[in-house]
């Protein structure tokens, strides 16, 4: 065990750096405005959570629905009601078959809501609450429609989960 | 079974009596207006299609496209064409990853269509047609596009279905 | 072996030339405007994706987001990368629970990307990029979405995959 620790700090500095220049590298346009909103377009390695605060933040988006479909590794979590925490569960090389979303605010951060349907290469169909996913060899299209109003994300008890908050 | 029988109807009672109080007492605000419709936000024991409907009525919507996500209680039927009637299966404290549909009329009464895709705890994944859903813990969030054409949904022979009807 | 395939011609003449007229004498409308795009209804015997590309062809769209759920057969295909070919399987008589694509363009012509997942008669979900598909018994509710600005997707290397480019 040890040993296999103290190769993987070269083998993950590698990676790491590989993975950095090939995002530094890749100045291709990630989105347009079009008149519903925008289309976003994703390219392998991409960080999709993060792809989408950085365009929310770009943008100052106040608030949006989004949908998505493309090929992706993900990572579901569901929501132990016990424990008060997410078990995950990955799934890598998956087209990702429907992914609708929601961006809001909370604590002066970017905050998405979003879930997925997932197929294997036997069509076998995987669905949860994504805590993460990449692009895999391929893209992911993302059609996103803006709000004008800056809506926030609250943690509501006893309920013991994050609730889109639309005012009173 | 008879002692059981028996026994369930003031435990009946008292679980209706607690949903309708919670009901009343919760005025939370359901949905905004935002640009490219109505954006809602359906909470803990809110029965879905109920909620929809009494927005379709209160807001005059002719009709719309909707699509949604959250996290439910959700019973979904398959139409068996021999018996002309839908086969139903509950499916309890599932994601629900993805539901799009769509609101029209029929016989002067809001008349939904929509289909969903829930995963549960092992994210495996159910799909079909929806009969009935409640909001279990958590919330519903759901992207109303309305229509400017009221559209009606006419029952077709010999097809057997229910289809939404352009004009001719 | 030699005697199935001498009665097949005939079989496959009768069945194309009802086909054919079928679709011929169904003149009802498949599409009308709408303000946030155009509501698309498909019906029994509809090839899916020919439908969607008259459709684009026949209102110059330069490009569109869609989403649509109905009653279908449709056959999945998943990229083998090895072999550079999609493994398919079909799926027949299934709910399409929900179905996001695409339209753009390619070599001048219309390129359909879409995905779905479908539930049978047991809800159990399948999910993939879609090869093809027709409508079965009832409909398909397609809600389309057009953007303003013509797209076209092109084969990138050496990723192996048409991605829809947005531009430098």
């Amino acid at each position: 065990m040890k040993k296999a620790f103290s190769l993987s700090i070269p083998l993950l500095f590698v990676f790491t750096l590989s993975r950095a220049q090939s995002n530094n590298s890749d100045t291709t346009r990630r989105y347009i405005k079009v008149p519903s909103g925008y289309l976003m377009v994703l390219r392998q390695g991409d960080d999709i959570l993060k792809k989408i605060e950085e365009f929310a933040i770009s943008e100052k988006i106040p608030s949006a629905n989004f949908t998505a479909m493309g090929f992706v590794n993900v990572q579901f979590g569901f929501f132990d009601a016990a424990t008060k925490k997410y078990i995950p569960k990955d799934f890598k090389n998956v087209e990702m078959a429907s992914m609708p979303g929601t961006i809001a605010w909370q604590d002066a951060k970017v905050s998405i809501h979003t879930h997925g349907v997932v197929g294997d290469r036997d069509f076998n169909a995987y669905a949860g609450h994504i805590l993460s996913a990449t692009v895999s060899t391929g893209s992911l299209e993302v059609m996103i429609t803006p709000h004008d109003k800056k809506l926030e994300r609250k943690f509501e008890e006893p309920l013991g989960a994050n609730v889109l908050q639309l005012g009173n």
